[in-house]
């Protein structure tokens, strides 16, 4: 029997809305998520606003397996990740008394003071547990269900990787990919019958547009291999068919 | 007085959650809407599942000014946009007279079949306005405040192009960038205060992680010139004071 473990994603910040940033964050979630076997089911990108965020967070980790934020816990005002997370679980939010030692005594190290923005990363959510964080030593948290990581793509990565082993996963979503030469017009009527042949597998169809000619990518997924090999014969098939028939 | 208009997102489409697929369209409307004076606050990207799409299209379009599709507006049985966005108006989804014509008229010229996959393309919810498609012909569409687009980059991008002329814009937010060779835990604590003291402007703090190093881009936004011009130059001093000192 197949487990489904599902996943969302909040990303927090004014720079991804406003275009100064691209994210890369979302891609690469997307792809560690597929390659574990949960499915990220959702995405949403909110400003840094305390209300917002903790609407976008209350929705998400009821309604899904994991929610994974990132952005917004940083030392500046702005990084106000941390509160919002406490206000969704309806609990404090404060010094971490381990967080704290560790930022201090690594200030300390590099001669720098520990300054009450430095110490404002320090404050998660009462009860959270460190994600670790290998690149700037300012940990992410995990409570409940939602893990809040970082927005820069190089600590929100190596935090990934920390958490991952602590994640259930699911039935990977096997996938197999045909290259087909026609475009979604030619395709459809088709590949709508094998679909439905196949309700135990997802048929995806990507339109791609290159020099003035539609292709398109055709995926086929399923969890079991059976299922899945059965449809992409089906789906070759018909590609083959196309071809020989020069529509 | 500043006016303001809002907008938000939706990218439809699996591919996107899976990672097989990085989206592209978020950025550039993200680009356009801050060049033309529309406030994007909100991004959601979910699977094609009709419920999941009237879900998040209700939602949006009550609270924004204008809402922005990508995706599923193709002509496979996975693209459901035009029935989800009838769905979530109460309205029927039927073939567009119009569009049906100008179909039918492109693929006759080009010796192609007008299959019932390529009549899926004339669907729209009753009472929709075509959105010109100069790319691949088949239109977008805009009901009340939502406009439809295509996924596939080149063609969302042609189609918003068509779209920038219908919308009411606000004042712009203007912005104003500051190189700042500090990390924000150097910077938080009068970086915030100068916040405090310019509240009718957005101050960001975007760390910036490279070689080992932190600093930032400090941004200073504000729909007037002088409130900008104020923020901006305590910022710069507080930078200037910062690199005297060897912070």
């Amino acid at each position: 029997m197949a487990e489904i473990v599902t996943a969302a994603m909040v990303v927090i910040g004014d720079e991804i809305l406003s275009g100064r940033t691209k994210d890369r964050n979302i891609g690469h979630l997307a792809d560690i998520m597929t390659a574990i076997g949960i499915d990220l089911k959702e995405v949403r990108i909110v400003p840094d606003e305390e209300d917002e965020i903790v609407a976008a967070i209350n929705a998400l980790r009821a309604r899904y397996t994991y929610v994974f934020t990132t952005g917004g816990i940083g030392p500046t005002h702005d990084d106000i990740t941390a509160d919002a997370v406490a206000k969704a679980f309806g609990v404090p939010c404060e010094y971490d008394a381990k967080a704290y030692s560790m930022l201090a005594e690594s200030y300390a190290q590099r001669a720098m003071d520990f300054t009450d923005a430095r110490k404002r990363m320090a404050r998660m959510p009462r009860g959270a547990e460190h994600i670790d964080n290998p690149v700037s030593i300012a940990p992410g948290f995990r409570i409940g269900n939602v893990h809040v990581m970082a927005g820069v793509p190089a600590i929100f990565q190596a935090m990934l990787d920390n958490v991952l082993p602590m994640l259930r996963t699911g039935t990977k979503l096997l996938s197999a990919t045909i290259q087909c030469p026609f475009g979604e017009g030619t395709i459809g009527g088709p590949l709508a019958q094998i679909q439905k042949a196949h309700p135990d597998t997802i048929i995806g169809s990507y339109p791609k547009y290159l020099d003035g000619k539609f292709w398109t990518e055709l995926v086929v997924r399923a969890r079991d291999t059976a299922a899945l090999e059965a449809a992409r014969a089906e789906v070759e098939t018909m590609v083959a068919g196309l071809a020989k028939t020069g529509q």
